[in-house]
């Protein structure tokens, strides 16, 4: 039903803002021809920049064979921009009632057996795609800003998707590049914004109470938990800091603070059954690796992370 | 009343275990001499294997002229560790009772004027004091696990002590090669582990919810949010993303979805003094600096971070 993702060479972007544009610069870096579709030509500087700054980027991370800017071509018409298209990736303004109509005309002018990814970090797909005719198709396909730097993709159907297009979305976004998250299900968030919105309402709080300023939230991430989580995620990170115990000892040490006020945030009751999925999780994750190896790496990658920010200041 | 913190030569750390040995390696590694205090000669093995690990990751980061594992001294008499210290860095048990006890004996022995700070991650120096006879100098100065590596470090006093306590500790632990952030409250947690908190009662949530495993957890922060926070922390990137109008753009924007339930922890309400706040507070960090300028810094470094990820791998 759908074009092997190793066979895309032709990917099409709607919209040129910093999303729009930003996936439109990732792609041509992975060696796609990219057709960006401006719905105002009046649009044009601005994207020129996004992708000037981008492509400096691009560059410096390596660009994939065969890339070029050249490859790049610009539409303002839409039926044009997805003709020849082997995937679409739409950026489009985070309006339901917009999207439902995007939604409605692509899905009669875009090739079939295309799979079309969204951006939006805040609509379900279930929604954008209702009065799709070919909701089959449509994925989620969310990145994180920039989305020609930070991998990132997360990845889930509406109610009406076909669970092959979500396995399709994930390969391909592989292919080009990305580090795809395929979500169990289909929440407000995602993953990872839901996880960064936490800590961001906490900081608010704090905020807001005069326990913190900005600056103090910024030096606290920066120096703090940012470093080792660029590293490892949270789950590791505890996971490691236990030592053998890992992330059983971890719950059985800690698992009374998470009744402290720590956070505004309540946690969850920890159960038997979450316990042993964070356990199993962690285990799972680490692969048989001794948490001796994996502090070395932590070590030895924190310490890469600190000399990069050091160097490139 | 307390010795010039340029002066500072020789530092005592109390406890051998991660904390209390990661504090005895980076400090030997500023070029201090170090005493060490171990209350059980037993802990003597596991001590060597922190500060051999340390040391690796201390050597590729930089030694301070001077800097020696020789100047390490390894004692396991109390009064005899804290005689000719200079600075104080408290790693005991988290367990009150215990620090209580503690500080009631390091309030006799330490030299007058000699500032103790303490590691603790999660009580409050208020209670910790309590029993001391000389609290005007105990402060937390609480660091980031591991301490040899992440240069977060948390300062506050409790009631009894001197705000002068407070600025030396500040001014000597940045002056030691961290990150000092003077807190404005006395709040469990403190900032940082407030922060990293709310995001990992979320994560625990989705994981109970099956919305997520473990692995999807650390997969979206390491690929998403985390090595953009390790440059910009989370106020800034939200200023810098939004470009010209900077974080009242972002409250005016996505102030809406502050309401929507894109986490378990709800916002605090949204009021002008908490926008003036958070706009005033994002103007000072950029201290004139434009967007444009910004976003290349924040670009420039996230390609470092990614390339030394990809090359320490």
């Amino acid at each position: 039903m759908f074009l092997a993702p190793q066979d895309v060479t032709k990917v099409t972007s709607i919209g040129g803002g910093p999303i729009g544009g930003g996936w439109a610069a990732h792609f041509l870096a992975r060696g796609y021809d990219v057709t960006l579709y401006l719905h105002d030509p009046k649009e044009l500087p601005a994207f020129q920049a996004i992708l000037d700054t981008a492509w400096v980027s691009l560059t410096n991370l390596g660009l994939a064979p065969g890339a070029s800017r050249d490859r790049l071509r610009i539409v303002h018409d839409l039926e044009e921009a997805v003709r020849d298209a082997q995937f679409i990736q739409e950026s489009a303004p985070e309006n339901l009632g917009m999207k439902q109509a995007l939604y409605k005309k692509l899905g009669e002018i875009v090739p079939e057996g295309v799979v079309i990814g969204s951006s939006t970090s805040g609509l379900m797909m279930t929604e954008i795609q209702a009065n799709c005719a070919t909701p089959g198709r449509c994925v989620i396909g969310h990145p994180f800003n920039p989305p020609y730097l930070l991998p990132l993709v997360e990845i889930v159907g509406g109610e009406q998707t076909d669970p092959e297009a979500v396995e399709w979305a994930g390969e391909f976004y592989k292919l080009a590049g990305k580090a795809p998250l395929l979500l169990k299900k289909e929440i407000p968030g995602f993953v990872a914004t839901r996880l960064q919105e936490a800590l961001w309402r906490e900081a608010l709080h704090m905020v807001a109470n005069g326990e913190a300023t900005p600056a103090d939230i910024d030096i606290a991430l920066i120096n703090g938990p940012a470093p080792r989580m660029a590293v490892q995620g949270q789950c590791m990170a505890f996971h490691v800091a236990c030592g053998a115990g890992g992330m059983a000892t971890n719950l059985d040490q800690f698992g009374p603070a998470l009744k402290l006020p720590w956070t505004r945030l309540e946690a969850p009751e920890l159960t038997q059954a979450l316990r042993d999925r964070m356990v199993d999780g962690c285990n799972a994750i680490a692969g048989g690796r001794g948490f001796e190896a994996m502090a070395e790496q932590r070590d030895r990658q924190i310490v890469a992370i600190l000399n990069a920010l050091r160097d490139s200041a």
